[in-house]
């Protein structure tokens, strides 16, 4: 699929096909940031390319828990944080200190699709389980997938594909089954939140803290998305300090950091974070095309759940029954690249990513209409 | 060990001990390194820090090409090159790439302590095979260490922890070995050369190229002595593109890239890198701490092959039968931190590095006396 859209930009030159399948973010770092870095390069201290300790610099690492501190109001300090070459890296760190041969874990459908290898590096066993229609957890679904080898719940809100965020009664109600089945086991299911997508969010949306509601939650996440360096690889984890494990879980993930040959997340960008975390992109550019996209859906008539975070719209295709990546395929005689739902664990829907031009904005609102016209014939 | 170390420059301060125990670059990053990434802060490229291809810029890729290209002889081009997260992360792309569960890897002692993790991470099984007294390669014992399982041999030239470069010679006789055990086998033993100390080298030695001696062999290495940026986490992976499958490994290595959570080297430092290909670091201050070290060893009557490389030495340890461990004690005692050859796959050994300052060394050849005298009783 990915290739007939390079072949289809080729053919029509890459103007005319509207490219909305990928999640690289389109909009420029924050000044702050630019500012930063200009400075970090124009005087460097000594040493400051050099290998510092795998878990990170000190100071980096007690500037991100302060930051954790102050938002979830959980004591976190510099001890408590890893590091790590970006969301992707730390959740392989944490996989790989985690889990022992044939240990499950528990994604939610739709999922992002490299969880998968991100646990089965590891000797996981990846367990899916749909949300709802609204993508939202089904705490009764997970609990009937539960066994004595479930080492964690792995939860990514907001969401991609989806673009949603879990309520804080939603969470309440996966603690409540975590608690539960772990005092039932003798061990802690962990809950592993994914937040690479925190600071996007629209309409003044509340994204609730994990932590607050589940002790047993390791926090995972990126500076891809909030101050657009996905190419620089810079992320962490936080392990919550209130839970008796937090030394060992921290100590384990330094070491499978060092031992996975990521060694230390980039030294020049734990530098540049480190005063730069309560700054984000500017979301306004995001959020005109989400609106602009959720009309054109509407007056198509796509049902589409309306996101309140990340970069993505998860309609549902308009034809009854139409396989997914059949309709992605007409999307791609319409001069429009999207992902089908199938991929990420959920048929019968597609995934449009509006980390994108104003142009593939234009292009895509126009192709979604004939797209639908064209499937129900 | 490293805890008492750590204790003992507490108790006597860290500038009253000689801590020769760690491979981190004391040496700055080169003028033109900083120069460049003071250019490229102060007026930042639209899209960056953005997600570029798994394998890298391919500018950044054909500049590498095209510099091994020149040194090597053999006609790598950018599709050939897979930039990684440093050595350690291009070694474990391979590895994932390459082995299956059980598969081996030769890897010869002493060695550097991560290769193993790095083997078993994938599954993959270690096999260590000795080198003669000289620490250069016994091709007849790796021949004799060769399964149908073998996947793979592994050389580190100049070496961690001996310092030895292997002459043209050993890269021939292991050649030979590996084309008839290969053609046994009906698949190719692929020959693994980890080369980050390339660079770093002494008395005009020349460092032969495997490829030129075998065309099976994947280089991988990093920028992190030659540049000095080893917290940056920047290195590559080059296969030979004269063999059969090599479109077919840079597609595993990519792929492997990605999905063990790297899915990038860091961009800023691709695009620093990608002109500073024939820059190295200052080598004077390593040459004369080599030379310095080894009168030492001299004068108090160790036994030590004469590195060419990198920037350890690896001496036998004074007193014969003595275990490596005790000696490193009795080193701790006069206030001289080294690391025991039997962590290196070598028992009766220490190794000593010079990536230090020139205090350091001061009083490290005053200790190696205390601790000859010491030991010999």
């Amino acid at each position: 699929m990915f290739e007939e859209g390079v072949r289809l930009k080729a053919r029509l030159g890459a103007e005319n096909v509207a490219d909305l399948s990928l999640g690289n973010p389109v909009v420029e770092p924050p000044a702050a940031v630019v500012e930063r870095l200009r400075e970090l390069a124009a005087s460097p201290d000594a040493g400051t390319h050099r290998y510092m300790p795998n878990a990170g610099y000190p100071s980096t690492r007690a500037a991100v828990a302060a930051h954790l501190a102050r938002r979830t109001g959980v004591g976190y300090r510099g001890d408590d944080v890893v590091m790590t070459v970006g969301a992707g890296g730390g959740l392989n760190v944490i996989f790989k200190g985690l889990l022992d041969p044939e240990d499950e874990v528990i994604v939610l459908a739709p999922f992002f699709v490299e969880y998968r290898f991100y646990i089965t590096n590891h000797g996981g066993r990846m367990v899916l389980v749909q949300t709802d229609e609204r993508f939202r957890p089904d705490a009764k679904a997970i609990d009937a997938a539960i066994t004595p080898r479930t080492r964690a719940v792995l939860v990514n809100a907001p969401n991609n594909p989806t673009g949603v965020v879990y309520p804080a009664e939603d969470l309440d109600a996966l603690a409540e089954v975590l608690t539960r089945r772990s005092e039932e086991h003798g061990r802690p299911i962990y809950l592993i939140s994914d937040e690479p997508y925190r600071a996007i969010t629209y309409d003044d949306v509340d994204v609730p803290w994990p932590v607050r509601h589940y002790a047993d939650t390791i926090h995972v996440t990126s500076f891809s998305k909030d101050l657009a360096l996905p190419g620089e690889r810079i992320g962490y984890v936080a392990v919550n300090p209130e839970r008796p494990d937090a030394a060992q879980l921290v100590g384990a993930f330094t070491f499978t950091n060092r031992i996975l040959g990521f060694v230390n997340a980039p030294a020049l960008q734990q530098r540049l974070v480190e005063g730069l975390l309560d700054v984000k992109v500017d979301l306004a550019g995001y959020a005109a095309k989400r609106l602009r996209l959720l009309e054109a859906l509407q007056r198509h008539g796509y049902a589409c759940v309306r996101p309140e975070g990340a970069f993505y719209l998860f309609p549902r295709i308009p034809r009854e029954g139409m396989d997914d990546v059949d309709f992605v395929k007409a999307c791609l005689e319409e001069r429009l690249l999207v992902v089908p739902g199938s991929g990420f664990g959920r048929p019968g829907h597609v995934r449009i990513s509006y980390a994108v031009t104003d142009r593939d904005v234009d292009l895509a609102c126009e192709a979604l209409g004939r797209v639908a016209d064209r499937v129900r014939g």
